[in-house]
């Protein structure tokens, strides 16, 4: 019985390593998602977008505005190319581990050498790459209502600051809820393994059949 | 047998918010499908809308309706990337915990930490998203038909307006029933959770052999 | 085995209810799937129709028409929303519990509660969602054929025409041959459950044995 | 064993009415989503074509072109809505049944009463609708190269007609091959029926064992 | 135990057949998706291209780019629209067979005799549909630049010239690889299977039990 | 039980050639998912982009622009369109194999002689075919701001010039580290698999009963 105590503590930071790949998988596929989407939305916009669809008679669009949108068109396709391809290029290899359901093998996947690199095309993709959404939506009204009505920019430009504040506050809260969330789960999930590995020396044989058969978890564990 | 029974008793809060756990996620999914489309053709119709497409001789358009498509359009891109933002941060957390299919992990998911903001981004993604995408129609429907037939923009906001009462009736007894019904079923819950601990602690040999080797629901319960 | 007959004479209506579960939840999806992109088409319609393309020296449109075209886009767009909206608020709690597998939840799921509102959503998604959708791609014709050859707008109308009573007729058919169906099938599911209890008391040792491996069946009757 | 012998004898045309029923699934599924995606096509295309977009100096497009693309473009959206509504209503009551991988609930799917409705769904979506999908390309090329170079749009039409005739010929070949090789299989299918049973009521101990543990196969037969 | 060997022999050409089955249900999914997002955007083309967007003053797009640009629209369609028919009707009768997972159906599959059709659909879908797709936009590139700037659609055009020579090499290599492939490889698996057969012949019980209790592995092999 | 040995021991590199197969799968499916989206949001920028749409007073295009437009659109389509043709050609015959979850069969899977083509498929895909779309949209960028405001033109070229930077510096790094970790995992599963195989000689019952159990595990190694 010893043995499989042995096994468990040899698994502790593997099932741990495990679970952190199943986290880095589900954060890429969503990053890689939002990311050709927005990014496809942004290009269509570009090319349908006419900045001088007036005559010589109405007043130009104002440079600082082309400026603005040069600029966050630019960065909100760059920035969601870079998620995809972060994204693209690291996904394949955790695929391949965690399709085969062998715990074992989780050291081979990239995920933790790649670390920085899934939280940085994650962060690109939501945080950086929807609040730049959102500002370019805000540009486009301002270029469409410019010669129409520059009151209703102003208005729409300022329903949004508000959402932007909103924004960048629960970035930060998610940011800090998830930081402390994950150190003190982390902390919890070795205690807990610890504790499983003491149940396990002790157990009955009783125990020992009904985890057995419980296939998936004892994949797993 | 009475390990068995404790185990049980254990795992009753775990078991709830496993299934809470389960009930976020799919409010999340739902939540974040809806809202990349409806902001897309939201973003789709300002880009292509043209708002100065008569010439001279044609009235122009009035500027509220102006002040209320520049309002409604940014609001609805608001509302549905804050509730992208909020799916795309939780989602991926809740998932890595919820495909592992091990119940002692519920609690290391952020699902009841961030209860409020799961909330929030499905309300604002179902209630007022969709609603405000009602609204966008409708205002679309009056720059088009305004140089051309007013009257017509006057018959569809009528057919709109009790589709918006019904709309908030449905939503508010959606709302209700809901939490009327969670909080129903939660308490039976409880009773029932209790009442299968007393029968496991009473079960002969059979039932529990039955239940063993139904491999999904003894890694659940 | 006087217990497991038990257990089933307890679990026969909980066994319809999730049957009648997993039947809204395919409903819910189908229509779902549907009002989006079908909604979706329409506003894109709606945006980029010229309704004043022609010069002062062709014909305008008449005003029938206008009235038909604002009335049949605000309605389909209504109608699908509508359904989105019932959709997106009930399929979480339904899918919550349908994942977990667990035949005795069935009575925390909103869908019998719910099941006018559900009827609803699909009624208003497939019958009356998809027949507006052919009026009004018929109404574009007209739009688009008006100031060219009227005939051809005529013709596709005619055309058109036979379909919108086959649709009729078809939903009719449909709606009794499913009613009907239910009901009978209910019927017969009662006495086969009934049937079912009476062959598992008299039931012989072998049989048992066979049911118990039987993993998915075991869970859910 | 005569026991098991009887309950496959029973279950016998249980087991081909469940494989028609995955079949008819399988294909409203597909003429689902073909019918979806084609129809939004078509409509967009109605939208966007402008049929009067040369000045009084160029030459009309001759009516019966405008004849045949208003009939064309009517007959296929309808065509496809009609395939969608007929796969909208059917589809949830089979999903329902065959999610739940009971067999005895086979009866209960409505395939076998509705079976001219599938293959006319079918019929329509596929062969129908992806003709007069061909048909209106043809016929917007006319359209686009009327009024530029009418030998391109002779030259368009010349190579169609082959690929409309080998339609029609691969339809026709299709059909009838399915429904040889159809009933050709079904009385195998039986023969082989018979001769299982046959086999089984002769089988020894081994083979029942490890039959019995072939889960998705016992829970089938 | 010869028993076992007898059907394992019996299974032979049954198991080659389910893995064909396996490799034409793989083949017409692909087609079918590529068919259907290439034709899509090849009749978006076709609808949003201006050929005569030049006033009298530019030069007019000579003959021969029209009869080319109608040539590769037409064959583009029909051949992606054929390999549709052919997914469309043969994948519903694969699916049907291979979802119940029984392996001795796989007679009753038509992909034996529909094998041609099969690698019809999936030629004119893959190389020859994507071939024509490049051809479309060199085409798509000349219309464009034709009044504008000459030299850069020819260089545009001496850039795909390599990619399709290339593009019909790599079909080559492809092919000739894949076919020497499955020949070879085929004589190889029946050999195994012949080897297999012997092992287990001369196997003993432990084997014999390892192997029964493969669930996936059994209900195959 | 040293058949078992034998059979780990013969089972090595089939086992590490199915990891690859997985992985090569993996690669070729995201390689196709981003291929067919940004092609088509390549095309349509084609169709729909206006190179004269300013009248004979605003100044022309630049020549060297409408080269880079021509060169990068017609590589970009023709980048994504062999990485699907590679895509298309070599995933069914993958999918095929790895779906029968065979080991033995691994060796009939063409992803060892098909390499090359597959690392080839998945670079064009990933980092030529990304890094062109970014720079398709900076050009898009100069020709609609070319004759409103060359400087945000610039702008926006400064701008994407680090990130192109980034772009070429990560893909250096994800290909250094991935072929190093590749070459030092496979080092080390091969050390693992004989210790493996060391152990299970050594193995005492417990530890075999508990293996046999897990099915997909013995399935797999």
């Amino acid at each position: 019985m010893s043995t499989q105590g042995d096994s468990i503590h040899h698994q502790g930071p593997a099932f741990l390593s495990w679970r952190k790949l199943h986290l880095s998988k589900a954060k890429l596929k969503a990053a890689s998602n939002t990311s050709a989407l927005l990014a496809g939305f942004a290009m269509v916009a570009v090319v349908e977008i006419q900045l001088n669809n007036n005559n010589s008679d109405s007043e130009q669009l104002p440079k600082p505005l082309l400026f603005l949108f040069a600029i966050c068109t630019t960065m909100l396709v760059a920035v969601h190319m870079l998620a995809l391809l972060i994204s693209t290029c690291i996904l394949p290899n955790m695929e391949a581990i965690s399709n085969l359901h062998i715990l074992s093998l989780v050291n081979e996947s990239p995920h933790e050498k790649m670390h920085m690199y899934i939280e940085l095309a994650w962060g690109c993709s939501t945080v950086l790459g929807i609040l730049l959404f959102m500002v370019e939506v805000a540009i486009l009204c301002w270029i469409q209502f410019y010669s129409v009505l520059k009151e209703a920019a102003y208005v729409a430009t300022a329903i949004l600051v508000p959402f932007v504040i909103l924004f960048i506050w629960f970035a930060i809260i998610f940011y800090r809820n998830l930081v402390a969330h994950t150190y003190e789960t982390r902390k919890c999930g070795i205690q807990e393994l610890e504790e499983l590995k003491h149940v396990l020396e002790m157990g009955d044989e009783l125990t020992t059949t009904r985890e057995i058969r419980n296939g998936p978890l004892v994949n797993i564990i």
